[in-house]
């Protein structure tokens, strides 16, 4: 029997974009030969299509796409993920489900049983859990069709009590299939195979693996849709970051797996940086598309973080897309303005220099009855900032482009930064990057050609709000300050276990204490790209007002 | 055997504050002769504790509490919510659970059953459901020991395949206690005890329901705790908004109940104005004083909105803790000046009047070379509404003030508001009342006296950023587009079903659009109180770059 896998970029709520897409690539596999099309989880919705779930228009539209697309499964079977209503009264009104339809007809619809609830999953917030477990016969196979965190049930401290896959193998499966929606991280590319793999290896199967691609504002999917042999060895992989549609024939004896007119694109160890590049890119990218949205503009302050968001933003959506403004204060130094200019230059991008000077004193004259004589202190930096990001606003409001935010994940972990300043930007791009990756995803970018001048890289980071500046006067040096937040955002760790790593006690309460006391900030930061395992943002909810170690 | 209802304000993570509250009340319940006191779920740690519950030190914390509180439980008995850990390998780390203390130790835990996920709740993110059914034994009664939802699943259309009493009741209870964490809306009050009522009747139990008071940022509990008799009938409320704590009898043969030591304090029906009120002026309260600040500073423009919020401020926090800014500009009428003045002037609160219109005119100035001869439009009215924001945080920053965001809930919905600009604010005051609710709300705090000039009520709402503009120009009346808006947000009403209301299918279309292409602004917005059953924030999760209805 022919498979083919179809990785694809959907958009959620996009019914006729996203049933065109499988139409065409049903009718594409169908030509040539397949037996069985399948396409990732929630395909006609998109993902995660979040509250749009809780209206049952929406979900009277994803029936619509299951209806439409059964009309072209005639000579070629397809499985296809999309909500489904739960005909039970008691329970949540829906199921995730993937309908398999052959003849023109939905044949069976199989339900997902374990409902990721964690980090930026909220699956349980709409369905109800798959109680039912019986396998799908198809052409003389077996099948074993399962839904993304279905076969995440086997690490040391499993998250469910049931296990489907423990369920469906009574039932003699030839092989497993597992739609998806697993978005990328820098570790999840390899956490995602390993289970795949171990599923394969326990159960003795072949597993085929459909993931979405693409991104959905905060999101990024990165594909990597594949084929695991049934001794636990990946076969084949889809392109990451890339819509992909590949063909395999599973033979009948010994579930062998075969390519079908294409070539294997196993791609082996994987790059963090290449891939925080590529999963960056394509998340600026498909923002602006999915908006309908084509330019940028961004403030570019001659440090290391705006001009890696001025690369990024260059390669997603073109030179000729994005307007860098540099905005001096009699703070900046000259060296700020020729490193922008310089780095503009090479990347071919429209500048210009707009002093925020006149608008600086103005407010200072305005506000002189009423600071008196008040030393110069964080208000007077705060209202450079947002001098700054009022007339960048002005700009895109003008001339229809959408803001680029430019914050670190250290900087928004401790709070520095100002609320409606250097925190604005319709989408934060490297808000899920320490400090310290950053670095290394700038010598990433300047591995065959230097594109950020080394003299971005190398200078000491300023805010350059007060005379002389450095971060290192409020912040410990990025490489202990940063490794303190990765074991207390990343790892869940308490002052103690901290503190047990070899870092000052009095230091990991106070950069604890402002991870804390600066939630309120983050509560108001534009959506984050995410590409870490715990990214700030909706996979991140602390209470604002709570007190706990702050 | 007495019972005591404790009714109690605790703090997110704050430990030691609850852990003492908690103490102090079981003394003086014990000085009273109670057998048993009862207090709120998850009382340890406060609700919602959200992601803090991730922390392993967190749940240490708690544990600590419930060690220290067994040891003040001589000589009386007590129950009370808090975090226990599975000991079970498979399943979520955590339940949620109701520690029965007893003879200085813990006697029995229960775990919640039906863990609520949905709208603002997110208990499956930490929570394992419970599965294992056993009543207390106490002083010879038999008590059916229930968490919140566990009682919720007795609608038409239940949300859980398990009902917990449905378990319970073979084990014959003499009385059902409820520990829950129920917050306010509108509709709540009456929803709440009619579930309390529709237990009590079916089951034939009196019910005994202890309830959070309190505000957790923007969530409001509103108490509520009560003693429901056998017959489903209302015995007696603790206190709405405030702390409270009730002794209350039950009779060994008829289950029958009586007050002890107390007069009942029974509201019958409710005020919805009255209790919005309250809430608004209690989620105030608790915001700053979790924050451990005392001042808030905001925006006055003539309009209702700001003079509602200034009362509400002024009530909440007193009068000399505010500061009220009016920033005109060449569009603001005088009528707006004078208006605010004497709304000032009456609540006694301090203001001045900050031109905005230097700062405008350098901007203006600055981006001359950019904007060229093109004409003035939204640009220009946000480059108003920021700078007023800009001026207002630096007072802020500079003399330790929280401003407060003054947008209602129509206009978040759809869109009619500057970002970084008059969206502004720590805390979204009314942000969850509709245009036409905050008239209501003003009539009703006017009702004994003339607070809010009826000029400010009866003048036509303008954001006054251009000449004789009027919100009627770009929005149908108010009392059209926030019946739609309700239909749509509160209902999840399709297009039809509400051009079925009776409305226009291309108004409706139009508003449903603004609806959903404003998410981008939500996203970034200040955390809103929440006083309806769907407030935008962290209950209405929708999608930024989705294509429905857009």
């Amino acid at each position: 029997m022919k498979i083919t896998l179809s990785q694809k970029s959907f958009h959620t709520g996009n019914f006729n974009s996203n049933t065109q897409k499988i139409i065409e690539s049903i009718q594409l596999a169908k030509s040539g030969g397949s037996d069985l099309i399948v396409f990732a989880e929630l395909a006609t919705c998109g993902y995660p299509a979040r509250d749009f779930l809780e209206f049952h228009d929406f979900i009277l539209l994803a029936q619509n796409s299951i209806d439409e697309i059964a009309q072209h499964c005639t000579g070629i079977a397809a499985i296809v993920g999309s909500p489904s209503i739960n005909p039970v009264v008691h329970g949540k009104d829906l199921f995730n489900s993937a309908y398999f339809i052959e003849d023109g007809k939905v044949q069976k619809i199989v339900h997902k049983t374990l409902l990721p609830n964690y980090d930026i999953f909220d699956e349980y917030r709409y369905f109800e859990p798959n109680t039912h477990f019986e396998i799908i016969h198809y052409k003389g196979f077996r099948i074993a069709l399962t839904i993304c965190e279905d076969l995440w049930n086997i690490n040391d401290n499993p998250m469910y009590v049931k296990t489907p896959m423990a369920e469906l193998i009574h039932q003699n499966p030839d092989f497993v299939i597992n739609i998806a929606a697993s978005p990328y991280s820098t570790t999840q590319i390899q956490t995602r195979q390993t289970v795949l793999k171990n599923n394969a290896r326990k159960y003795q199967l072949p597993v085929f693996y459909v993931n979405h691609v693409g991104a959905q504002t905060h999101l990024i999917f990165d594909g990597g849709s594949c084929a695991i042999d049934a001794n636990g060895n990946v076969f084949d992989e889809l392109q990451y970051f890339n819509e992909d549609q590949k063909t395999y024939k599973i033979n009948e004896g010994d579930k062998g797996i075969d390519l079908v007119n294409s070539i294997s694109t196993l791609t082996g160890i994987r790059n963090k940086y290449a891939d925080i590049e590529s999963a960056l890119t394509l998340g600026i990218k498909q923002y602006f598309d999915k908006l309908g949205f084509k330019k940028a503009i961004l403030g570019l302050s001659g440090g290391i973080d705006s001009a890696v968001v001025l690369y990024l933003a260059s390669k997603a959506l073109g030179s000729e897309n994005i307007w860098a403004v540099m905005l001096p204060s009699q703070y900046s130094s000259d060296h700020s303005i020729d490193d922008s200019l310089l780095l503009a230059a090479r990347l071919g991008i429209r500048q210009n220099i707009i002093s925020i000077e006149d608008t600086f004193n103005t407010l200072t004259e305005t506000l002189k009855p009423y600071f008196n004589e008040t030393p110069f202190g964080l208000t007077e930096e705060n209202m450079q900032s947002r001098s700054r990001a009022l007339i960048l606003m002005a700009l895109a409001n003008k001339f229809g482009y959408i803001l680029l935010n430019t914050s670190n994940k250290s900087e928004l972990a401790v709070g520095y930064g100002t609320l409606y300043g250097d925190m604005c930007g319709g989408l934060s791009i490297i808000g899920d990057l320490y400090k310290t990756e950053i670095y290394e995803l700038s010598k990433h970018i300047n591995k065959k050609d230097e594109i950020i001048p080394v003299n971005i890289i190398n200078k000491e980071p300023s805010a350059e709000l007060r005379p002389e500046q450095k971060d290192s006067d409020s912040l410990p040096p990025y490489e202990v300050l940063d490794k303190i937040l990765y074991h207390y955002i990343e790892e869940t760790m308490g002052i103690q276990q901290i503190v047990n790593m070899g870092f000052e006690p009095a230091l990991v309460k106070r950069i604890l204490k402002m991870v804390n006391t600066s939630e309120w900030k983050r509560w108001q930061a534009p959506p984050v790209l995410r590409v870490s395992q715990k990214a700030f943002g909706p996979g991140r909810r602390v209470p604002i007002s709570g007190k706990y170690l702050s």
